[in-house]
């Protein structure tokens, strides 16, 4: 399979340039990035730490999308909206990794998905879509007596909070017992906060070092309390994910597929 | 429901008597302690720090459970089959918390369950009866590529290691993997111990201070961890979960059952 | 020594007549809660689970601080003021774990602590006073390369957030930096929050169940953390602390006192 | 400063080489590895996934050290000591990251330590050497009333329980209390262990995994615990660490010096 990667430049577009590499049936058609970006022009193997693979990083993405089977994007989402544009016309695959993405992004991707095969999820890792059913049926199972709190950890730099993963989680935590997590959803705590109300859904954000990503879901009852974790050593099982579920979506109907479905959970 | 304690005087025992007390539709009917200890004689419910219950703690079974519905039973293996037979021939309800029961104590329990309604689990919580389902699941979607490590801790006076209930998360994980524990268990390391096999199922123990019971299943893949914990704040709940197994098994048909028919998962 | 128990009826409350009760050397002399409380003229050893200890609540203070040495307050901030002229007068003990007291209410203990002894801290425990020195150490030895991230999880009851321990945790870090906690606090993370500020001191805060009160001081750099976590069982530490601390100052000069100093951290 | 990798092949002989590589004011003079090694004759560089750096791997350490002025020695006990020999004669800087090495293996590093600077540690980390610190400090203040359990999590290929870094801190916990840590160690709990032994230090060990390290010292006393936890991301903080302890010793005396020293802890 033919795939590209936009926003090879940056962390995670390098951890891709990799995961296509090493992966058998898999070769890196393209690597983009934006106009004027330092990257411009150099070859994707050595920009990921590897030996040359003979593709230059362009700015250009029509030709290069053309000419692919997939496009893997943990990007912005304003640049992600852009190229499912160019994912639907060209008829190829879409992974979409990006986080931070609101309801009009979604609105997009959900249009050019008539057209294209488009993978998205919060988390591309097998264990956390895995949680992300446990927790689902814990809270289908142990109802309101027990409180669900959702607290995260990623690095220093990341602008966003709660993730995207843990946002997943506490998806799935309103799933399971039928409530909308906007409904439930508390992100803030600070100062006089008044007792916790039952049914909420909190969140806790922590920041700091070079925290690939931890997240634990707990559901505390009188007495007793269940945690449910997920700790990601390395983002190379977020870009071994996207490969994945570009490989499965190779031969699928259009439509917008998420990471439960790639992964048959 | 008219329940007796056994071992009344314990640590246990007291939780179990004001569980009884606590719960509506139960009223405690009996305690018993061994011959020449030291509680004999005293009102079951001063015992437990409530005021009297009027029922004396005695050393003599037979009487009490003849005039009982069920017994409560978190003692040694060697009482606990003794126990059994008096509750099989009074027909009446045995739930029985007790550890380090081994094969041959086990076999006097089936037998006795023959007219006997007895509810048998390492853990009384409906958080690790939980535990152990998603343990079971977890085990099977995942395979041999993630490796199974059970660590447990429990305050300094335990004398078993692992615990009934490392044993029990054990269990489900094998059953999930298709394997016997008794194949796959590793409970020692120490020295040169080789790289781990694949398919082993590891267990840690730790012991300490007054923690009344700590439990996490880590699945350590390639890259990712997942880790399912369950933390008991205190006994009450093993005891609640004894009252309710009990009241549940009150108009079951003779047989042996686990907290997993009581909770229903 | 003589000790009073305001807030008598509250879950700490009655922590505080056992723990007194139980201590050798001491005997409660008094039982305090507010005008109206279902629970005055309730003998306060029965109160508290135990035999009767021939002390009624009451909620008239004044002629009970003039009987006894010191008072054990785990109150309300405008409660704790009160009573710290009260003990003032009656040149007694005061014992403060009171959390949420805010600069005003500071001020008057300050002004109480002339002519008082007053023990004040946000836990009275001695892991968490140890904990507190450890943090400050730490956070000396470090620097900025390494971010500190305060985490805490109480029940579901409690009103205020960050917990008073966390705060004294992140005075701790602020103290070790030499930096004021007032410029580096960062409580509330959600949305477009930017990259970690360097220098910031984060607090995330989790609630539910009966949790009686977890706190891990994170220090997270490049490729490694460093976590330190206090795990409170139950409240009899903080009630043994207090007692503890009750008798350490008896025979301290007047002035406002900090478990650090009751243990001679 | 001119610097050797041994075992450059390996895991850690990668990582010392990028780490000596992107350290200023050193360059990589020498890459040993074993007779009949596949990788003899690669550049190291290219070896550790870095741009070629110039220097061939080989199995003569003789004429390579002769030339350098620090040897970066993560290998095994035998051919630590062998370097060791050699280093002392070279009269260069010799950093031991080795684990496993039993009391004979030492006394040759200590007896090379006449002529050589040497630094050994079990785990070249700043966070772990700093844990190590408090560990004795806390160890020294709490005494015996907290029970001390100490649990690492490694990856599935170690071959040895536990960690060198677990006792490296089972070490600082003894000298704390005082006492011998062979007098007080209990590494291994399977079946009937009886209730826990008033001092002793407890080694629990989890395998799995592509876990880098993470070391836990629990303190656990009577309704509370005190846990201080190490976790290292990547194995780039020992190869960094390593590095840092051999530019410390360049200018030192003939020695067997320990990260503590290096770090200034």
């Amino acid at each position: 399979m033919r795939l590209v990667v936009v926003g090879a430049g940056g962390r995670m577009g390098r951890m891709l340039i990799r995961a296509v590499a090493e992966t058998e049936g898999c070769t890196l058609s393209g690597a983009i990035e934006r106009e004027g970006a330092p990257v411009l022009g150099q070859d994707a193997g050595v920009l990921a730490g590897l030996a040359p693979l003979g593709v230059a990083v362009t700015d250009d993405p029509l030709p290069v999308f053309a000419a692919a089977e997939g496009v893997l994007d943990f990007t912005t989402p304003a640049a992600t909206t852009f190229f499912a544009e160019l994912a639907a016309q060209a008829r190829i695959v879409h992974v979409v990794g990006t986080t931070g993405m609101d309801e009009a992004d979604l609105a997009k991707l959900a249009a050019a998905a008539h057209h294209a095969r488009i993978v998205r999820s919060g988390n591309m890792s097998l264990g956390v879509n895995l949680l992300a059913g446990l927790v689902r049926k814990v809270s289908a199972a142990l109802g309101e007596d027990f409180d669900i709190e959702i607290v995260e950890m990623h690095h220093r730099m990341k602008v966003d909070a709660p993730s995207g993963t843990a946002l997943l989680l506490g998806e799935a935590a309103a799933e399971g017992r039928g409530v909308a997590l906007s409904d439930t959803r508390v992100s803030t705590r600070d100062g006089h906060t008044g007792a916790r109300r039952p049914g909420d859904i909190g969140f806790a954000t922590l920041r700091g070092g070079t925290v690939v990503g931890d997240h634990s879901v707990v559901f505390a009852g009188a007495g007793e309390r269940l945690t449910l974790s997920h700790h990601a050593e390395d983002r190379g099982i977020f870009a071994r994910g996207a490969v994945r579920a570009a490989q499965w979506a190779f031969d699928r109907p259009p439509g917008l597929y998420s990471m439960a479905d790639v992964l048959g959970l």
